[in-house]
């Protein structure tokens, strides 16, 4: 059997929006799933139009969804009519895996949850993003990332002593959850093939960022402290920290006094005795204050060089760092250009023509995920998936847009 | 067919160590995979010693590794030696999968990469993780979390206006890779279940952190506008943000002036015209100050509340809200308590008796994830694998042991 990608004949139908459950779509699709998206008619889903800023609008379209729906059928569907939830209970009979990040209990109230899809589909896969899991006191309330962020003690951790609690600077609670119910999806898939069998998935975005935090709740159950805010030095090492350079900061890693002294050009520091341990390097050591002395001394040779002149000494000693950059840096990197699958790519847009989309980091030596497609007009393939999957005549699909339907 | 766990039958072998590639692989032993973990004899990998602090000593085992390497077989073999290089090409010969996270070209060093693999088991599936993929100029540099933070963008856009760049307070990007990782093996399962092709599979960290500021990356290619560190107002909405308690800090998400008027008692403001759009209000409108005000305006109420009482009082409008927590509060938390497959479990560790392991967040109804045993001290299955799996009598084991193989 020859196939071009590893999910090819994998068939998914969602009412996925925004981020989380999108994202997890959007994996699906990469490597090669066909992905069917239902939007209500009108709006759309709720990043299309959102608040004026989150839909990104560019061109007439929201480029958030551009970037986000690639490789997608995008349709729209009222499921509150009885017409609607009938085509909807259609596609569910196509579909092998159903995927939602709506509003707790709502395909629930429309009749169209795991229990009736069920009755048409018993093999279907039913995977949902819920912000509290499906059985807990919470579980009625609407979640987002930065709620999880802020309950699973991340934020608590992020920042530097004194400052208020911290996000981090991106959805990355959205980005696990997707992924966790992307490969909860396929070992569901692979359940399914050995045994027929299909199941619900729950994926909830608080124990998602409970995840996240997986290393620090170790270290509370092991030492009984409770992990504070450690600035820019998370590891015992001192010499982990971030440095002031000429042209903006690094950032280095791992514990190695005597190659860090030789790339500073302080070799006499290497068998000081107020340095020649990691405990006294170290937070953790008991001599705390060395810490904040070491950075100092490492930052008086940094704050001297550009961040290239500074990584390449500490590099030529085997001391792992980095350049912090910002993101026009980080899309005119060597690094992301290098890529033979590119990170950035150009796709055209049905309306827009041209755009730059995001590849997922996905690489794979015989089936590469790629992105064939921009993330569709709402509707743009009404004509498409009624027309020629479910058989509708084109007198049907303009009733059936005359009535609300889709 | 009748299987407990979703992933019953699959075998994966691995030399996965501190969190990415030890993640995945948890994962996969989580959902039901026969994972067989080798480390060098002695040591062991790098987190079971590491530095004092990083490998969470407890009562003679490294807790991080009894968190980690959940339902794993733990070997000790010398892959320097040839009688260690034999072994791990027999058991090649009985996985279906294989993961490492090494330092770059320590598998070809050995002479044990893909393509030795190949030779013994041509359907084998090769995943592993680097810091900057196979295919750039920087693919030999040793790669960690907190330097693709860095490299990424994600560290530039974390913190408050004027505070260096700032790390995520956990190692968010380790965790993003080591899930990529999991999702790709189940495509590349998937796939040779349908055509018996093996491959390769490469996930970087700095590719997963630059995945991870997925939307600030769309939001410079529609704006041209750098992506600032817009402290806890990560979204258009000036209502989104952080603020203080009398017992702490709550967060608040989402655009609905009317209703957090009616929350803090000021229903006076709703349509007073210097707050009455979003515009008006948010970070992107004209009137940049306004935000600042309202942020204030909702402050000095939360700060007469506790974090409960503000939370009740929000949610009681429809606004979405959480209480910011510390670690220990997360333990406490009626929500972690209540989940019906526990995120904290209690297990029988071989020597330290019973400890608390955290489980991944995975919830399938028909094959759940379950811990069933902590990770093991050192060479703790050497007998089993070696003898049971692969028919060494105990005095060639004991040889092995002596020889230093084990």
């Amino acid at each position: 059997m020859a196939l071009d990608f590893a999910l090819d004949g994998v068939k998914v139908l969602g009412c996925h929006q925004v981020h989380a459950g999108a994202y997890s779509a959007r994996l699906l699709a990469e490597m090669g799933a066909e992905v069917i998206k239902i939007e209500r008619p009108g709006r759309g889903e709720w990043i299309r139009t959102g608040t004026a800023r989150d839909s990104l609008p560019y061109k007439g379209e929201s480029y958030y969804i551009a970037n986000m729906a690639v490789n997608q059928k995008c349709i729209t569907l009222n499921l509150a009519h009885q017409k609607g939830k009938e085509i909807f209970l259609r596609l569910v009979r196509w579909a092998d895996v159903f995927i939602e990040n709506l509003a707790p209990g709502t395909m629930k109230r429309l009749g169209l949850d795991f229990e009736a899809q069920k009755k048409v589909n018993p093999k279907i896969i039913y995977a949902s993003i819920k912000g509290y899991g499906h059985d807990t006191p919470y579980k009625d309330l609407r979640g987002v990332d930065y709620l999880a962020q802020g309950r699973s003690g991340l934020m608590d951790m992020t920042g530097f002593p004194g400052t208020p609690p911290t996000l981090c600077g991106a959805p990355i609670v959205d980005h696990h959850a997707g992924v966790l119910l992307a490969f909860s999806i396929m070992c569901a898939l692979y359940y399914r093939n050995r045994t027929g069998k299909g199941q619900s998935i729950g994926i909830a975005l608080t124990d998602a960022a409970i995840d996240e935090v997986f290393e620090q709740n170790m270290e509370y159950l092991v030492t009984g402290l409770v992990p504070r805010k450690r600035a820019n030095s998370q590891f015992g090492a001192s010499e982990t920290a971030v440095y002031k350079a000429k042209d903006g900061y690094i950032i280095s890693y791992i514990d190695n006094w005597p190659a860090i002294c030789r790339a500073i050009g302080r070799e006499e520091l290497i068998n000081d005795p107020r340095f020649n341990t990691l405990e006294k390097r170290g937070y953790w050591g008991p001599a705390f204050s060395m810490m904040e002395e070491v950075q100092y001394t490492i930052e008086d040779w940094t704050k001297t060089k550009t961040r290239d002149e500074a990584v390449e000494a500490l590099r030529k000693e085997g001391i792992m760092c980095e350049r912090i950059q910002s993101i026009p840096e980080v899309f005119e990197d060597p690094y992301t250009k290098a890529r033979k699958h590119k990170i950035f790519v150009e796709v055209e847009h049905p309306t827009i023509g041209k755009i730059t989309l995001q590849r997922s980091p996905l690489n794979l030596s015989e089936t590469p995920s790629q992105i064939k497609s921009a993330g569709a007009p709402l509707g743009y393939h009404n004509e498409e998936v009624l027309g020629k999957l479910l058989g509708y005549k084109s007198e049907e699909i303009a009733a059936l847009k005359k009535e609300g339907v889709i």
